[in-house]
This record gives C-alpha cells, sequence and structure tokens, in this order.
C-alpha cells in the first residue's frame, strides 16, 4: 500500500504533535495493519510526563502507544495464517528467539528485544504498522479490535495469575483496582479462582471492580484491610496474593494476609524502586514472590477467554479519544488519574 | 529403661545447669534413644543470649538442642522399622498429621508442630529422648552418629537447594560461609550444581568452604562481589543465589548478580526482621525469591548423599565439648562466632 | 445415639438383603452422620455381579455404597470444625498418616487405606455411620445432600483435570460420556479449559454431554473421530484427553489425537486389565501418560465449585432408589447400564 | 574456505560409497567446522540396513551421521561466540523458531525442523559441514572433539534423566545397557541419583555399565529381575524406571518394578512400533509415562558434566574407524551390534 499516514508523536515533555510518515510495507514474514484502537498504558503517561523511564530516555519526535487491535491490509509472502480483512490483535515485542531466554521459551526475557514505545522504538498511535505476523494474532468474529488493542494489558493480568499458579479453589486477593489489578482480577476469574476480593482506596475503582465480577472488595482507606481478611479467610490467610498497586504499604499487606506457604505475585512498581519489607515473616511463613516482567504465551489464551465471556475487557474502558486528539488524551490522563480506568485512542473505525 | 538421666538445662540468660530426671518411656509408636551427640545451632545461642526469638520466650529451667544423633535402646511395641542397637538421626519436629499443610505433604508448616527446643517444648542436651519412631531416622554402616546429629542442618541447606530447583548444569552463589551456608554448598553440589561459589567477609570461613568443595569463594571485605560474579559469568548473572548471610547487603547483592528469570533462596534471617529491598529491579528481572522454614522430606535423602561421600559433613564440626561442659560449650560458642562453624556436645560415645 | 439402624447388605452374587445393626458411636475425632443419599458406582456393580475386583473379594454379608451425603447428629469431642446438623460430604477412604505417601502428600496412595466397600471394608449403604471428622466436608447451604454423595466421583474428574494440568487456553477431549466422563468433563469446564469435546458411542449419554455443557460431541459410532478432532484443531491435535472409557481402541484414539508434547490422562480400567497401543507413536510425540487412582486435596474444592455453580453435579442424577429397594436399585443398575448416568440410593430426606 | 572435500555417501541398503563435494560456505549466522569424529548411531546403521525409518525413506546418494565433533575453521559474519579454531560440539538439528513449539522452548518437537541425516536432509559423514553458529557449543580445553561427537547421544540421556525429574535421594533403573542405556545411566549419576541399576541379558553390557558407574546390575536372562528389584528395595519399588531397550517385556517389567506414584521414562523405540502392556496396573499404580523424542537444551549442561569428570563418555567407545573405512565401518557395525557400545568415524585429528 504506497502512500502517507498520520502519526502522533511526542514533541517533548507534555507536548504531542502530528508528523505524516510513509505508510510502512509489509516484508516477507510482516502483515501491514491499518489500525484502529490503540491504549493508552500508565507507561505512556509516564514518558509524556518525564521524558524517561530509568534508562529508556525518549527522544523525540518520539510515537508513543503499544496496545494496538486492527484490520490486515497487506500480507507478506511467507504469511500463511492470515489474510487481508483479518482483525487483529498484536503483541507488541519483537525478539531475537536464539538467545538462552528466546530458546527456553521466555521470551519476555529477550535482552534485545524490539518493544513499541520503549525508546529508541517508536510506538504506533499512527494509523498503520508493519509488524510480524506472528505477533499478530487473529479475533474472532464476537472480538471487537478494541478489546483487541487492550489483549496487551490483559496479557498482564494473566501472566500474573499464571506466575502465581491461580486455579480453582483459591481464594485469592488482588492488591489495586486500576487497569492492572482489574485484568488480574478478570485473570484469576477466568482461571477458575473461586474467590477474588481487590483492594483500593478509591470507592469508585472498587465499585467498577465488582461491577467486572469481583467477589468482594475492600476499601483500604475505611477498613482494615488485614482484619477483613482474617474474617474472610478464617484466620487462615489468602491463597493467593496479586500486588498491582506497587507501593510499600499494599505489599506488607500482601505479606501479611498470605496463607503459610502460599505465592505473592509482585506486579506493580513502586516509585522509587525500593521497599522495605518484613522478610522475616516472609520466611516464617514461607512465602514465594513471583514477578512479573510482561508476559509470554498469553495472547491466544486471552484472546480466547474474552470471545468465550469470562473477561469482559470493554468493561475496562472508561474513555475514548480519537487519533486527532492525542493532546487531549494525553493530558486529560495525565490530569484524571483516579477517574480512568482505561483510555483508549480510535485511529478509525 | 528405668533410672536416671543427666539433663544440661537454661537457667537464665546465659547460665547453665543441670538437673537429674527420669528417663523417658517410648510409648508404643516411639523408640527410646540414647543420644550421643547434639549439635548446638545459632537458635540455641540466641535463646541463651537474650531469652527469646520472636515470640517464642524461655521459661527456665529449659532445655537447649534439637539437632541429636544416637542409638536405639528401646522400642514402642508398634514399631517396625527400628531395633534396639540402631543407630539413627532424629528430626526434631513432630507435626499434627490432620492440617492442610500436613495432608498437603508440606508438614514444615504444620502450625501445631511440636519442635525440640522451641519453647515451651524442651529440647534434648540431655542423656535420652523418647522420640516419634517415624521421626528416627536409621544409619548406615557408614555413617556415624556424629554425623547423624548434623543431618538437621544438612537438612536445612537440602531444602534450600530444592526450594531453588538447583540442578546440575547451573552456576550457583551461596551468600554466607556459616554453617547453613556451607551445608547448602554442599547440598548444591550433591545436587549436581556444577559450580557453587561462596561469597563471605571472613578468610577463614572462606577457606573452610574451599575445604569442603566450594569450586570459588569471593571475600566481599576485599573484593567487588558483583563485578566477580559478572567475571565469573561473562555477564549473564547467576543461575541460581541462596542467601543465608541474613543481611540487607548481601540479599541486594543477591539480587543485582543474579541471572534473569532466576531463584533467589532466601534462608538467613536479618536481624530487625525488616530489609530494604530494590523490588523494581526484582520485576525487571523476573526474579522469584523463594524461601525456606525448616525443611520436609530431607532426612533418607541427607542421610544417604553423607553415606555416598557426597556431603563431608564431619568438615563443619569445629568444636566438641561434653555434657558437663554445657555452661563452657555456650559460652564459647557465644563469644567465638567467628571462628566456629559447628559446635557439638558429645553426650556420649 | 442409640438404637439400631436399618443396613443393606449384599448376601452373594446378585443378592441383596437387610440387617439390623447398632448405630455406631462416634469416638473423639469422629462424627456421627445420618445418611441422606449414597451414590451407587460401577465398582458396587461390579462387586454385586461378580463377588470381586481384582484380589478383592467379598465376603457376605458386605456392604456396598461410598459415595455418602448426610447431616451430623453426633460429634466426638475432638472435633473442633462440625456441629450437630451440619450437612456434610464424606471422603470414604481413611489413611495411615504416616508412610511415604501419605507424608508427602499422596494419600490417595498410602497403602493401608481404609475405604469404604473395599472387602473386607464395609461401605454404607445404611442409616448412619461414624467417620473421621477430618474426612466429612461441611457442604454450603446451597448444595445438597445429594450433591454432596456426587462429590465422590467428582473428584475423580477433578483428580484427572488436575493430573492433566487443565487449564484456560486448551482444548480437550473426553474418552467416554458415562459418569467418569461427565464429570471430568465438568471439571475441565470449572477448570477453565476453553473447548471441551465428548466422544462416545451412544447419543443419549452425548445429549447428556451437550446438556451438562460440553462444547461439542462426537458419535464415534456415526463419525470418523480423528477427522473430527482433526477438523476442529485445525490439525494440529488435541491440547488435552482423558480417557474414561477404558477400551483400547478409544485409548488408541486418544494417542492419535494428542498434540505433540500434550499430556493423556487415563481414567477408565480395562476389562482385561491390558492394553496394545502405539508406543512408537506415543514417543514420536513426546506424550505423557499421567493416570488417575482415585483422588486427592479435592473435596474442599470440588464443594467449592457446584455451590458456584461451575459444576451441574444434580445434572447426571437418572435415577432415584429407597433404601427399601436395594435389590430392585442394584438390579436395575446392573441390566440398564446404558441408560443409567447416575443411580442413587435415598436414605433418608 | 575454497575447495573440495570428501564426503562419505550411502548408495544403497547395504553400500558405502564417496564422493568429492565443494567445501560448503559459512552463511553470517554459521561457521564452518572442519569435523574431527563422528558417532555412528542406530539410526545410521538403520537407514543403512533397510533404507528407512517409518516415513523417511533414504534417496541415495544419502550422507548419514548426526553426532559430530570438530574444530571451527572460519566464522560467519553476525558470529560472536565462536572464532577460527574453537572447538565445537554440533547440535544436528536446526528449527524454525516461530512454531508453537519453538516459541514455548520445546524446539525438539518443531514439526519443520531440518535434522542431519534424516532424509531428505543430509548427514555430517565428511570432512567440513557449515553450520548454525547458535548450534555449535564450544568445548573446553579438557573435553575433546571425540566427546563432542558424543554429546548427542549423551543429550537423549539427560532429556531422560530430566524428563523423569530424577534427583538426589532416589533409586532408579536404567532397562538396556546399550549406548542410550548407558548414557542414561551416566546422566543420572551425575544429576545426583543415589542408586542407579542397569539391566540387559548380555554380560559384556553389564561389565560396561559397572565400568561406567553403575551402582549395581542385574542379568534378566539368569536372574529374576522383579524378585531382585524387590530385594533392592524392601519391596518398595524403584522411584524411576527409564527404559532404553524398546521391549515389551521390559517395559512390562518397568512398569512392575516402578513404585506407586513414579515416573517410567520410555526412550526405545519398539521394533513393530505396538506394545501390550497391563495398563490396569499402570493406573492401579498411579505411574507417569514420560518420554523422550531427541532433548532440548542440553548441550552446555552436558558438555559441563563431561568437563567435571561426572560423565565418562570416552568410556563408551569401543570402536573407531577412519573416514576412508565407511564400508568397513558400517557393516562391521551392523554383524556386531552385541559387541560394539559405540563406534565413531575418525574424520580428521
Amino acid at each position: 500500500m504506497e502512500g502517507k499516514m498520520k502519526v502522533a508523536v511526542m514533541l517533548g515533555v507534555g507536548k504531542m504533535g502530528f508528523e505524516e510518515r510513509d505508510i510502512p510495507k509489509a516484508k516477507d514474514d510482516e502483515v501491514l495493519v491499518k489500525l484502529e484502537y490503540v491504549g493508552i498504558c500508565g507507561s505512556d503517561l509516564h514518558y509524556y510526563e518525564t521524558g524517561a523511564i530509568g534508562d529508556y530516555v525518549v527522544k523525540p519526535p518520539f510515537v508513543l502507544g503499544h496496545e494496538p487491535g486492527g484490520t490486515v491490509v497487506e500480507v507478506g509472502k511467507n504469511v500463511k495464517h492470515l489474510k487481508v480483512g483479518d482483525r487483529v490483535a498484536l503483541e507488541p515485542g519483537k525478539t531475537c528467539g536464539h538467545c538462552e531466554f528466546c530458546k527456553t521459551g521466555r521470551y519476555n526475557l529477550c535482552p534485545d528485544v524490539v518493544f513499541f514505545a520503549t525508546p529508541p522504538v517508536d510506538g504506533v498511535f499512527q494509523e498503520y504498522v508493519a509488524h510480524e505476523a506472528d505477533l499478530c494474532f487473529k479475533l474472532p468474529d464476537n472480538v471487537s479490535t478494541l478489546e483487541g488493542a487492550l489483549i496487551e494489558p490483559l496479557a498482564v493480568g494473566f501472566h500474573a495469575a499464571i506466575q502465581g499458579e491461580a486455579h480453582l479453589g483459591q481464594r485469592a486477593v488482588v492488591m489495586g483496582a486500576g487497569c492492572i489489578g482489574l485484568v488480574s482480577m478478570m485473570a484469576l476469574k477466568a482461571r477458575g479462582v473461586s474467590e477474588v476480593y481487590v483492594v483500593d482506596i478509591m470507592e469508585k475503582r472498587l465499585e467498577k471492580a465488582l461491577e467486572l465480577g469481583a467477589t468482594g472488595v475492600i476499601n483500604g482507606a475505611k477498613e482494615d484491610v488485614l482484619e477483613r481478611v482474617k474474617e474472610l479467610t478464617g484466620g487462615a490467610g489468602m491463597d493467593l496474593v496479586i500486588e498491582t498497586a506497587g507501593t510499600e504499604i499494599t505489599t506488607r499487606q500482601a505479606i501479611h494476609m498470605a496463607k503459610k506457604g502460599s505465592n505473592i505475585v509482585l506486579v506493580g512498581y513502586s516509585k522509587s524502586g525500593e521497599m522495605t519489607l518484613p522478610m522475616s515473616l516472609v520466611l516464617d511463613k514461607e512465602l514465594t514472590f513471583k514477578t512479573v516482567f510482561r508476559y509470554r504465551h498469553i495472547y491466544p489464551m486471552a484472546i480466547d477467554a474474552v470471545a468465550a465471556g469470562k473477561v469482559n475487557l470493554k468493561g475496562i474502558v472508561t474513555d475514548v479519544f480519537g487519533l486527532d486528539e492525542a493532546q487531549k488524551a494525553m493530558d486529560y490522563s495525565v490530569n484524571n488519574k483516579a477517574d480512568i480506568v482505561k483510555a483508549v485512542i480510535r485511529i478509525a473505525e
């Protein structure tokens, strides 16, 4: 497909703009995708507000966005499993295939990954992208490209559930009811976990959690979280805790509420990167800390779960902006963090 | 067996004495063991120095010691697998058999465990003990009762190795070259780990580590530990780290030196119980923290490993005292922590 | 509780009768349960028809029945978690707690198990039974004692699902749509398996499978099972196969339809005990055979699943008989195997 | 490197010859290896004797041999980890990197694998080969290229040990003392298995097993294998059985001798592809059958084990032939199967 496309670019901290770029061509192993929806992630906002995450520093003009869904419009000559017109969710990280991590199936740890919107690699707040066909997963008829875009955050939730070995018969808690907390809760439910409680301090988020299927919620600003857990479990503690809030206080609570011998899955990053934790208690209870860095092997399963109605992925979307509104979308998202669960950019219908 | 026996008792902080007590009788499921050696553990010293560990408070007279080896002198009527004259290692914790943890094979987490030398349960610095026959493991001819006594600390090392999924082909580090560090190193070697490096700041301990089979040692007081690990692993990081030192600094080093996606096993308790750790780095590397609380299902395997010459258990013994020297044994141990790897009380030959 | 109770006894092959026996007393760790429903299992029918299963030979008068549900009417003095009036499902096997298998949490392999209706141990086609309180699991308000009785076969289905590591995102097949096939199918669904197909040769059973939630069914008498699987999986093969039919033909089909590297769970016993299988193909595909002997650690999870509406356990019941009708119940069951999914004896309401 | 090289080719069933071919060039991701030793595998003999294995049919001229060791003489421009002069072991299978199996780290199941000496892909009974650098593993100074060649069969043994979850504290049996049986035995020992017994019916092979480190041997032609196992295990059965003989009789013995709940690893292919097995006993004992198709992720670990002296890989070599003697090597191997453990072709020193 010849021609130009519109690209929303970050021009500097707090400043968005637009560029016209050539529509890319699909290489032999790639497909060209006309994007329809791209989610706005917390990391996009962080780059936008501060210009960097750790060692990853934005050099403008830079394209944000790594949660894309769209429709295939061109197919590379080696591609067998996709055709023009297929609607797809795009897994954003292309890995080397050769390192120890790729070879052993843990490709999310590949040191040479090329990941959308991670400097210096551009993201996809734009009209088209050419992407590895292997990383484009066909959506069934009853899954929209909006949902396709949101498979990315859902994948984090599923990876957390899998890292924690979540299963039927457990009672679990998710700390934090932001986007990742909510998708983690839904992932636990989809894997059969019997009871999933969500803890947050914002009533609105907790209402959302209940609406999306949480067994119960605990408002940490109003209730004694550990006391409530004690009541809920008859003192035995929770079989599994997923920590998505990224605060020391919730991580400490996770340690106190976990049953002896159980798993705590750490998903949320703390601001400073450091936490002071009661590690002797962790030993006394023989707890395991599992952690989550992105995800692996999740897309097909997550798409299945959405198609089967096990995850209400549309339900997390609170705000939709047009591509033209990129500046507004970013500013609004930064200024209304408490109210937004998930904002997305609609590139095209 | 009728009669009296000598018991060394802790009369108060820093004060040992003796009592004469009745020799206990073996119940139907028990054997009576004439003790020959009992190891002195760090926890014994901690009770001796401070009178308590956490909520466990010594009420004198109290009997310390939970690392016993001896010879069966009487056999309960239901006991099939042992006979008078068998030399045995005694696993010190008797568990309920009915709770969720016992039923699922994780009996070390049983909340109703009765464990030697954990207040208010007396230990075994004494001449005889009646103990569950199921917890008395027969020693083969080429394993002495001195080694039998030391199966207990070795079991911690093996549990650490198993929690960490230690296996052939790995490069591992053990932080700390005290008793538990050394038995962990030997457990890793026995499980086939190819290279095991030991880190400590006392040269004497590191020499001991080399003597007992460490592939190499790193003196953290003289060398940059992380630089050395980088050299040893070509920058890839260690496949497994066992942390036995219980300090924040070594735990932080463990996090930095671990390869992405690997296991860190936490064994050492910190003094304050708290640690400040770079948790975001833990997430970025998708590390797993496994922890160790005592051990489970280890005795037969550990005895086998000693019998097969895979673990030089005698080699960790630095000091032997008589039962009459209980006061001296405890005082010397408290005052010479840097020099002692393992002190034992010889009850009888 | 003093008094007499009615007991249905097997007096010989094909011959039932009744006895009056003393109502048993609950020992300190037991509860006395007034039974309400007891399921009739294939093994009961086998003993009734032939007098033996392998080395287990019935010596009349013998009490059949090992799938009981009822209400607690007396509580031993050590029992804490149950009280009079609690409705319970009874796990039928009492294990030693001391052997290697019990200690490592695999109590279903305990060689000294005492299991209802396994000669010479009587079963529970009777009005009352005194049973280990630890093996009596309280039913929530929305689970009936009829369902409580059927937790036993459901437990086999869950154990099969767990042995096969069934999880969300898989496509699975259950070979056989008898009672165990159907509960296996429901167990897979409850654990989140996306698509579960059931294969049988009787249309009536396949209709039942669909009614109870199977994604699809295949009639092996009318369709080419392997061709259908090929279509359903795009040639890739099934992620998991549960074999409950116990025939060579279905086991061979299982091997052919399984995806490379996948698990086949063998649940069904063959008549002769022997099977001729294409083992080289098993190697070429690097398949794993997991097997099922009874179950372990399943009751609480299974009760949860029923309470949560994840398993329609009532739906498997096709026939209900009174205790007085024991002869008729057994004869009818033997003579109508094709039509019966699950028959139960109602002891009391 | 320009020039010609000598290639031993199979010209038909039972007929070897030679060709001169161009020395291949290393592509960017490849290295050119001057071969020094290539092992002769049972599959080479099978192709040589019959012209086919299953659907894989030899179309002459065809090059046999897939167990190579040699020295790097040319390095592709993208290759970082190897240099001219490095001695290497070559893993013979190049996989696609994109399929479900490759992505999840089970590349040995890749349907698009290109594997040396598997028709129509030529093997390496020749002087040079250009091969993926990622599949060439550097040998340490104390591992010879002869041993490098034999890493391939050893990898099968290690994969068997890993599939069986072999570990310290177990008692294991290897059925069959051919090349794969012996390397399996050594792999078990290297992974720490305490006692490994080997069963065969040829005294000479059993002597070899003892020489290479077996704990004990059982001659199935002279002794009652199951009785001996009963004695050795006090009736408990073996913790792990590796079946490499590929016969029904040994597989049946494996089932009988395995402890309840244990793993049997099937490695040996039967001649007919079919076996009649006591599957009800497999269920009663809740055994698991694991299987082995080639191997994955083994080379570095296997090389380490040889370098560390844990595996006496040289010890399995019974016969060495020159490349010029290809005809003789094959004929002799075919005619002396009972006497040969491992024959190798020396291509160059």
